[in-house]
């Protein structure tokens, strides 16, 4: 951040009055520009026990698989960000089962969440940012070639979880 | 967001190739400047079977009661930002004892998550946003006098969940 997106002159870093960090401020107008972290809202798809994962048309991690699921948008909540990502991504409707497991990211600024789902009916497909969509039983699920760490947690998580039919939220955090 | 903060450029407002959404682009570098959600994390802390409330000494809702809560940082954990809001507020240590509610408040585009927690020990006071920090029983909550909805709709949780010593986590939605 170089400049204020309020009136367009030069940003300072400073610690202002009464905080303790450095933030951006306007050396024009004083307005302090915040930057927090972002949502990334995804499922955990699954039909008839087999999981729904999508191989990447996009960088980063482009052909490795991952669960659906992107940055929530403003306006919405964090299960319909959730829902959206799926059909967007996996061309798959699905009904939330539950939160499932929230991984801090905190070198990247980011919080995932991922809810359990259930794929409404066996139709599926890839999305612009997804080359192809697939089933995958519990051990078939190519765990060399999955995208992201909090992808590769949550299905951990789910086939530890699974055979227990007992599912827990997971809070986490990936620390590099 | 009317200038663009990398170039200082003028914004213009539209939808990008392969994108559904307004968003605001800059008119020179085409730079898009996403703008999302943001996370408010806090606690629920307890002390001999009270609850730990601050009043607020700051706008909005100056002298209603609140839990401590607040903006999570970037490169923070959510229980990292739910320790340190809890610190400042309440000049108190705590303990987390889990996860406890996901409020979403799409309107004004954030997630609040509360987290169970432990006094470590009766020492308490006020930080500098806050009035006065006091523990209420169950019974002495002022109901009418909380300061949010999520932070009413939590304490509801906890008067309900108590008795029955059973804490699942609530993913709740604020719609106005
Ligand atoms: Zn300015
Ligand atoms: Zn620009």
């Amino acid at each position: 951040m170089k400049f204020c997106s309020e009136c367009g002159n030069q940003i300072k870093q400073a610690i202002p009055k009464g905080d303790n960090r450095l933030r951006h401020i306007c050396t024009h107008c004083d307005i302090i520009h915040y930057q927090n972290p972002k949502i990334v809202a995804g499922t955990l798809p699954v039909f008839n026990g087999k999981i729904l994962l999508c191989r990447r048309a996009i960088e980063p991690r482009l052909g490795f698989w991952t669960l659906p699921a992107g940055f929530m948008e403003n306006q919405e909540t964090t299960t319909e960000a959730a829902i959206r990502e799926t059909l967007e991504e996996a061309e798959a409707a699905v009904e939330l089962e539950g939160l499932y497991t929230i991984i801090n990211v905190p070198q990247i600024d980011q919080v995932h969440i991922f809810f359990r789902a259930r794929l409404i009916n066996e139709h599926y497909g890839a999305g612009e940012e997804t080359l192809e969509t697939k089933l995958f039983a519990p051990e078939e699920i190519p765990w060399n070639e999955i995208s992201f760490p909090t992808v590769f947690q949550t299905l951990q998580h789910y086939i530890a979880d699974h055979p227990l039919d007992h599912f827990p939220v997971h809070v986490k955090d990936i620390i590099r």
